[in-house]
């Protein structure tokens, strides 16, 4: 007798790598170019080439045994010193090394968080659309993810918000810039958001956590969007972060908690993070890759070339009718499917060899995700298909 | 109000960590070579050259975005099937890639192997002495943890085990060459362990899984030792691998669970493990040293150097007239203290700046480990001050 939720989850995919396993077998056939899949979440940029000049020297000239040893827990001290610097110039804040307590990456983060917070059966609340495996993560740590519904600009519905705050609310996951949405919370929103929490935490007499998770903090396209800085509006806030994404890193498991002096009881959230950490098995970071990032700190890959995708893809697709919100970031565009049942009209999309996932995943259906961390080629090609997926609807 | 179990966690650390910690203090103040730090498993030996050479070549020739995105949750198929032949090309075993789950290191496997069999409340026997983590794995997804009290061999106590057995049994964990005695399970005892499961399986009708710990399956030091490979002896036997010490990688974070087809409903298993995975924030072990490892399959650092260790620290300590069971692999001796209570005898040493492991956090009062993977010039150095801390048991 095996535990039925773990053995669900194993033989359920997600959506998104079920359609990723499809497109592959797709392109052996049809061949590499015929198939346009817009399905995962894996840049397409390499990692800037201070990434790999940063490995060559530590290979070189590193001390083996420290180099590969174990770190602290909490991650190698000069690292989290040289982030928390880099964040405090960045951002005009005040954390040092001891707030900052390095993960296996943004999954890892969550899960330890959630781990360190959650008393049985606590609530976490969840901004819809949202990345489907927040609730698997909050679920597994033992809470219950409670979803607000999206609205038509994809910014937090703060009526139902506030709403679905109750005495069992622990935490709030708020993830801007936006999988799948690309939406950037405004400044506004960020402030409507904390001033609720501060509001309900005295009426209820408990604390409640925001935790932002932000791996495309740094995937922001113009000039004038700002990602506000959420530690710096609401006190009790901890910060997920991974390098995945500004480093295209996804496969090297390399990201932080950042647990600042504000948070209540800061020290213990912070201990109650060591203590999660060693409970779920992640006893350090990679601790090659912690020097990497410490050398690569504020570094990105060539995001202009998300940029130029975005553009072509936003512009590609409202010219042709679809509708979306223009997304400010994060490698995602959210379109409105053309009939009502958004997974079947990923289905007649498929036909056109065109890979979107379904927006019911990320509790929103009548969407689909179409993720353009793809080559400028992909895009452009998938154009006419696009196109005469539109007409099919106009018949 | 946080996790009680996750702050204590957090808050109360390892007693190896803290001892380490005191050590570093300690030899800021009175000279690194004056202080004889024993306490921590890591390994001393630098990884084997092939390890350096394979992740050169990878960053200077591999493709940056494959080589450091997104590999399938289970891991890179390619490595996968690498590491099921050369296991098949040393144990005589049929595995393929399937068999094999890619994790973040020994403690990842362990977790993630907990978290796939039990169902809550379920029990986990481990023979002492053991590694203390193993009771927090082991907590934490929900399981309890049975100890059979440990034997003057460190060869498991059958009779003990055959009683401890229960049914609410869900699986074993066996730990051989062992941490913190260095003891190898003979033949004999797996044989005799995986004979009484069997009968006790058929009794209580229910399934029983070994898990087999085996991060320092490589590290035996004479040439009449064999290391049975238990899945040849016991079908319901996953075996957690890492590579923290054959390729002194301890830091980086990657190793594998495998689940034979022979382990009963096999398949259900292996996906109760990939959910398990999910649950836990492992998206996937991380990707370039998965590489690293495909390439270094069966290759291991200079374990020459433990072995001379093992020698000079074993020969010295008894020529001195401590009691010890002599280790057949690992890089642990675990030695009798010269009084009752082994904390008392830990701080007596400590004041020759002798860092060594109270057996208690073993579960093995009355003794402690000494771990040799330290430099030789460690050892001999040491030896005046073991001297003078026998003696003042004398006077």
């Amino acid at each position: 007798m095996l535990p039925q939720d773990m053995l669900a989850l194993g033989t359920k995919r997600s959506a998104i790598r079920e359609l990723f396993e499809y497109g592959k077998m797709r392109k052996a056939i049809v061949g590499d170019d015929k198939v346009y899949d817009f399905s995962l979440g894996n840049p397409s940029i390499p990692a800037p080439k201070e990434v790999d000049d940063a490995i060559t020297e530590l290979v070189q000239n590193g001390d083996s045994v420290l180099l590969h040893g174990y770190s602290s827990a909490q991650g190698d001290a000069n690292v989290r010193k040289t982030i928390a610097d880099y964040l405090n110039a960045t951002h005009g804040t005040k954390f040092n090394a001891d707030n900052l307590y390095m993960t296996c990456g943004a999954a890892a983060s969550l899960c330890i968080s959630l781990r360190a917070l959650l008393l049985k059966d606590e609530e976490v609340i969840v901004f819809a659309p949202f990345f489907p495996e927040y609730v698997v993560f909050v679920e597994g740590q033992g809470g219950k993810a409670v979803v607000v519904p999206p609205t038509k600009t994809f910014q937090p519905d703060l009526e139902a918000f506030e709403k679905a705050i109750s005495d069992k609310t622990k935490a709030v996951i708020i993830n801007s810039p936006n999988n799948p949405s690309g939406v950037v919370y405004s400044e506004e929103t960020i402030i409507a958001i904390a001033d609720i929490l501060k509001r309900k935490s005295e009426e209820l007499g408990r604390e409640i956590f925001i935790i932002a998770d932000e791996p495309y903090r740094e995937l922001v396209y113009d000039a004038d969007t700002v990602v506000p800085y959420i530690t710096k509006y609401y006190d009790n806030t901890l910060v997920c972060y991974s390098y995945s994404k500004s480093l295209s890193l996804p496969g090297e498991r390399i990201g932080y908690i950042l647990v600042p002096d504000e948070v209540f009881d800061s020290k213990n959230v912070y201990a109650s993070v060591c203590g999660a950490g060693r409970s779920l098995g992640y006893v350090c970071a990679p601790t090659m890759f912690q020097q990497v990032v410490a050398k690569c700190c504020g570094k990105t890959g060539d995001i202009s070339a998300y940029k130029k995708n975005r553009d072509l893809i936003y512009n590609g697709l409202t010219e042709l009718g679809y509708e979306c919100v223009k997304p400010d970031g994060a490698f995602y565009l959210f379109v409105k499917a053309l009939e009502e049942d958004s997974n079947a009209f990923c289905e007649r999309a498929k036909a056109h060899d065109l890979l979107v996932v379904s927006g019911d995943g990320f509790y929103c259906p009548g969407y689909v995700r179409i993720s353009y961390c793809v080559s400028e080629k992909t895009i452009i090609d998938s154009m006419p298909a696009f196109k005469a997926l539109s007409e099919e609807y106009k018949k």
